[in-house]
């Protein structure tokens, strides 16, 4: 083997990055190896290909464990992964292998923070019916009448005669003070969120905050208050065993009848019975969720797309061009530090 | 006629104003005459009730024409209509009887601000082909893969790789400032709009917008600017002769293939052929609409319906408790101002 193609790290990509493959493929320093159908890559083809890799690009459907770490051999430097979450990874065997393991966190904050706006204003509109109002053609038909009070629900923004709006957040991170920013445009007065317990940091934060979006209050509160004041409630938090169906039927039930939930997380967070009940019990008035407990397993016949106030969308927060290919790119610049020893720009670790 | 009766004023409401019918009821000092059912009132009702009536509060689809004018007889004072439009009500007819006209401007700026977001976002998120993916359970069905750049569309928000949007306005009056307040929160930087021609006053105004809304620009342009130099375009100009079809085919060519056009203000502004042409052969990305040339007549085998990144709501825009509440309270406001010799808080005139 000629010290040339010794200098060449071989890179193995589990999925075509699309508009973002020009980065990759324009270094004429790496020995590129793509799967390049826009679907997962089948298990047989990457085990085949991985052997001497030194760095591979996957994706959340592609398994990091002991099968891949021994299929691609020692020389295994770097697994970037093109996805915020990680636990298709084992951190503590790429730990032990000395594998660095990089991800793409914050990228998405924007466009997540959109369809959250999104769903807080389709979940008061009532989408559901509007959608298939206009679908179906009955628009056009005689018995639709315009009707002072037909298919109103309850205004995201405040208005003269309606002067005040409570926003709670489960979870104050980066994606909900994002969305708490898109808020005030809304003429939001009021914040209140449940979180890590406030520190001096934060109480310096909220009171930047406060003042930077001419809020009348942003306080941190227990779950409790945080269900019976505020008008939308926001689900942002981390999902796992420790926010497990925090929204559950008690929560549901403290909640004002008027009021919206949002959930652009994680759906174990959210109990769907308890949320189904809630709404066909008239507890709230509208959900809107990106995400949903068991997903992508939801049929037309689970309790919530039956709902005509819940307004579904398939988990589709980072789908935009634009933040996409930011993370496709924060993929590759993961890869080309752990391939040549530099620092990453969003680096995991156990 | 005891002197009694003759003090007090009968009053005609053509619809059940819901929820603020208090606000008349407990009047004592009118002859209230409703038509309680939640439907337009015959007009064989109207005409046989009408006969003696000092105040007639009406909807868009009552008819206010010599008919009216000669069935109410001349003790009419004022007619107050639950709504912004007014071309229902035959102004110089009413102006040569003396007959004051309320109607509710200003009071649905905020809620159509709302709609006008929600339509931006759905059409950039690609909600028709989203829903139907939930709706139709597809979403379960193993074919349904996450794939990097499936169901994307362009971002609303700035990012930090795309950190420029310009919003463009065709017309920049209340709502299009509110909409503008609300584009602020999701970093837009630049502002275009045509509109009535520049005063010394708009230019003061827009310098303190910019300013307010740390815009990078806000410019009155011509038409042809504004089609080509907009990400989204928002239509919220009058409808009338003088705005007809000003979105046509011409310049729909010459907005950005990425771009999106949401209209909530008259479907006569767009021509909806060219449009339905525009994304089809995707001179542009997507459209939200709450308005369509020649509603409701919109059957499910109308262009627009079809087109799957075009999303229509049917004419919800000030569709809200709060808006129809502040509505109806207003039409109430203004009645008694016309029976009473009051100034009205909205009156039209000729």
């Amino acid at each position: 083997m000629s010290p040339l193609r010794e200098a060449k790290p071989k890179v193995v990509v589990c999925r075509s990055l699309g508009p973002a493959m020009p980065l990759l493929a324009q270094q004429a320093d790496i020995d590129l190896v793509v799967w390049s159908e826009d679907r997962s890559c089948p298990r047989p083809w990457l085990l085949e290909n991985i052997p001497g890799a030194a760095g591979v690009i996957v994706l959340l459907g592609d398994k990091v464990d002991e099968e891949f770490v021994r299929a691609a051999g020692p020389g295994l430097k770097v697994v970037s992964t093109m996805s915020v979450g990680y636990e298709h990874i084992d951190l503590p065997l790429m730990a032990r292998h000395n594998i660095r393991v990089g991800y793409t966190p914050d990228v998405l904050t924007e466009a997540v923070a959109d369809i959250t706006i999104m769903l807080a204003l389709m979940a008061g509109r009532n989408d559901n019916n509007v959608y298939s109002t206009v679908k179906n053609g009955d628009w056009a038909r005689p018995n639709f009448a315009w009707s002072p009070f037909k298919l109103c629900g309850p205004q995201l923004s405040t208005t003269l005669s309606s002067p005040t709006r409570t926003a709670g957040f489960l979870g104050f991170g980066r994606i909900a003070q994002a969305t708490l920013a898109r808020l005030v445009g809304f003429g939001v007065t009021h914040a209140l969120y449940t979180g890590n317990p406030a520190s001096s940091n934060s109480s310096v934060r909220d009171e930047e905050l406060k003042t930077r979006h001419r809020l009348q209050a942003l306080e941190r509160v227990d779950v409790d208050r945080l269900a019976r004041e505020s008008d939308i409630l926001f689900v942002l938090t981390p999902g796992g065993a420790g926010t497990y169906h925090l929204v559950d039927e008690a929560f549901l039930r403290k909640m004002k009848p008027l009021s919206l939930l949002v959930n652009t997380s994680r759906g174990s967070v959210v109990d769907s019975d308890a949320l189904a009940k809630a709404l066909k019990e008239n507890w709230i008035w509208g959900a809107g969720l990106d995400v949903v407990e068991g997903e992508p397993l939801i049929t037309e016949d689970h309790p919530l797309v039956k709902e005509p106030r819940c307004v579904i969308v398939p988990h589709i927060g980072s789908a935009t061009f634009e933040t996409r290919l930011d993370m496709a790119t924060r993929a590759v610049e993961n890869l080309f530090a752990g391939l040549f020893g530099r620092d990453m720009p969003a680096e995991l670790r156990v």
